[in-house]
């Protein structure tokens, strides 16, 4: 942020809401993760007369960073929040960047893992994205790729949604999809979609060097993407409706290649 | 609905939102799920204009049920709209009503299947809720089992979110959680509580007649509750936040349970 703009915000004007790169964090979890994984925050806003444990320690941490505290009226608040959901904190934080595909790979190599991705093909709720990056962080993905276009983007709702995740785990953007996806097979990679005409995921190697490929909500992995992906895996299903919500398919996804992956004797 | 009731919407009045026992049914998969399991709509909206596909097949079903359809301008439709996302059809529904606990055991028993159960220790986040209601759906489960104060209810925003599982999966609302649980030991049932603190998942045994335990967003389950479980199961995780979203936490739990119950040898 420009000095200029830091100075605006002193005087008293409240910023301009974010609907891009997720300047605004919002809600406790999030602001304290902010804090914690070494983001910049520029500004927190906290609501007067709330001083609670939680708001405590996000505090404290705020002050080991010098970070400029604002006490505002829970209507200034509501007026800054883009989610609505603030619950008493906001943190103003530096744009959080889009990662390259390469760094995603690096952060593997440098782990000594074999890469672990996810791809979204459109995923188009801001909570089911936020959910899905906090699920990549939780089974130990390498990163998540989201395609430029008809996708939900980084967004003040995702991190929240995230749980700020998004501080740990790199996103990142490109245009076209299966390009990426033949230019990682090049580099070893073995694509897994999501669809339920696939065969059982107990019986598909999640193993290895792999990325989970996750479709929109409505209308699934499309076609060309799919096309390009080397193994179908379904989740096994026995109810009346069609499709589990798309943020709970990938979960439930994720966790069977961390069975695979982790836990290999388990079920014997 | 009584027929004074009916009259006052034929005269073209918008009837008042409804934010108890999902009334309004919105979006196409809800509304055609609506129909395909039978439950009775009393007036179907349409977007003036549209004629696609989804929306053919719907109007296809409310012809068949001869339920009386409005074709209403986009303006009028997001009026009478509750989640903001009714993607053309509205359908007003019979109340959905909530069953009670021993209607979710004669299920199981009328398929000659052990009881599987959830029960959601105070989920607040209607979008939560409706997930895990559609992967208890495909998860098999007979049922859920939700407390009467602080938890979401059955509102037209669980019913989409839901994705129409709502109509075919029992979900009951008791006063006491813990005194239902007692109640249900004495009939065999094991309960399994979902937190971080517990055994790994996959040694924890997830077949038989079970129930499985989720807690609230921030909180996880509460004491009493998690004391009164029999057993409590981990989810693995390796990332560096605390939590899965509670609709994620959820499907993985169940699909392990699937993965043991339908899928013994999956993973030797």
């Amino acid at each position: 942020m420009g000095s200029m703009e830091k100075q605006r915000i002193e005087e008293g004007n409240i910023p301009a809401r974010e609907t891009e790169a997720g300047e605004m964090v919002e809600g406790r979890n999030a602001v304290l993760e902010a804090f914690r994984s070494g983001r910049t925050v520029s500004r927190l806003y906290v609501q007067e007369g709330i001083s609670d444990g939680p708001v405590m320690t996000i505090l404290r941490e705020a002050r080991k960073q010098d970070t400029i505290i604002s006490r505002v009226k829970k209507e200034r608040l509501n007026q800054i929040s883009v989610t609505k959901n603030h619950q008493g904190v906001i943190a103003q934080t530096a744009a959080c960047a889009y990662a390259e595909v390469e760094d995603i790979l690096r952060r593997a190599k440098d782990r000594g893992e074999d890469p672990f991705l996810f791809i979204l093909d459109n995923i188009e709720d801001p909570h089911n994205l936020g959910a899905i990056i906090r699920t990549a962080n939780l089974a130990g993905a390498h990163g998540v790729i989201i395609p430029k276009r008809r996708s939900a983007g980084l967004t003040a709702v995702v991190m929240r949604a995230s749980a700020g995740a998004l501080n740990y785990t790199p996103v990142a953007r490109v245009t076209n999809i299966t390009q990426t996806i033949e230019n990682l097979k090049k580099q070893g990679l073995w694509f897994v979609c999501a669809d339920m005409d696939g065969e059982i995921m107990y019986k598909v190697n999640l193993t290895g060097p792999i990325a989970l490929v996750i479709g929109n909500e409505g209308e699934g992995v499309s076609r060309l993407v799919k096309e390009a992906c080397d193994l179908t895996a379904r989740i096994p299903m026995s109810g009346d409706i069609d499709s589990l919500n798309a943020s709970v398919a990938a979960g439930v996804l994720a966790f069977e290649a961390v069975r695979q992956r982790q836990y290999p004797s388990a079920g014997k």
